[in-house]
């Protein structure tokens, strides 16, 4: 898998300007030009800061998922705790502090699973996925301003179903179990996948 | 996993007005009550047509992949083939006629997979990730405007490796490749995940 042997041209960035500024992200009009047709072009790109997904295991072996109303599907869904890192966090220091407030629950050990593009098309940001480990409930919740979570634990191979049957439908979720199932099926003695 | 046993409250949506609308995507404001406490708010949505990404895999079993430069992230991009589904065309339909268009590659079959949110916080579409097999390049690819696109096949281990490595880092293309997993294995002889 050699993607560099046959790469697409880079657009040249010519600048940008803001369409419209949130609390949570903003959005901008970029211009480019094609270094060959020689066309110019604005795309839109939304700029938010990274975020942060935790999958958190407890200390017997579930996992630690949150419900919550979501303004985007204006509906409640079932996700892995996570949320956006402040300036100058490290991932993983992000992802503690945040399964910390949305769930109570405290991990013994972390570290960073990896990192994906939530989309690329039309997103700047990354995503980081963090394993925690060992975790125990231990401190009440500390919701942000109009946050209501109901934390849920389950079996991890429950979750992986879900997953996988819709039960869990965050693409940024799901992309943190991809990552955790083969280390998971390996500890329990499996063959790995 | 019962999150129906200790659900948030559901807001209510007062209304929205329009922030910006791109050729893409519309930003809108969403204004909502807090059923309980009372509080009204204003959320941020980005309102898009439903997307579909495409694992496809050849009649030798490669999968089918394209690298593009993705203006988010003002880089190239090793990715899925999809796109956007036009109004009343159902996912897979949308599917095979974005795998034709931007690899020049037609199957012989195809399915759906499974449906994710991708961002449920602030986005409301929903993105189909269907199955194409036995698909062989029969056709010229037929780029839309601004696309330009270099065709990979790899191993569909080689894929989830490179998954798993940050080759892959589209969170849609990850989660096609999430759902496609335990079908490969099992088909493969192996024990299934």
């Amino acid at each position: 898998m050699d993607p560099a042997s046959d790469v697409p041209s880079r657009w040249t960035k010519l600048g940008d300007r803001s369409l419209a500024r949130t609390r949570i992200f903003d959005l901008k009009a970029t211009a480019y030009r094609h270094p060959v047709r020689g066309t110019e072009r604005e795309f839109y790109v939304i700029d938010a800061p990274d975020w942060v997904v935790v999958l958190t295991v407890t200390r017997d072996h579930r996992l630690v998922l949150v419900n919550q109303f979501r303004f985007g599907v204006d509906a409640p869904s079932l996700e892995l705790p996570g949320g956006v890192i402040e300036r100058g966090e490290d991932p993983v220091t992000a992802g503690l502090r945040e399964v910390e407030e949305e769930t109570g629950y405290r991990a013994a050990r972390a570290r960073l699973l990896g990192t994906v593009h939530p989309n690329p098309a039309i997103q700047s940001n990354r995503c980081h996925l963090v394993l925690a480990e060992e975790a125990e409930a231990v401190v009440a919740q500390a919701w942000d301003a109009d946050e209501e979570i109901a934390v849920v634990t389950t079996p991890v191979e429950e979750a992986l179903a879900g997953a996988r049957s819709g039960a869990i439908t965050h693409a940024l979720s799901l992309n943190a179990l991809f990552l955790f199932e083969p280390l998971w099926r390996t500890r329990r003695g499996g063959p790995g996948i």
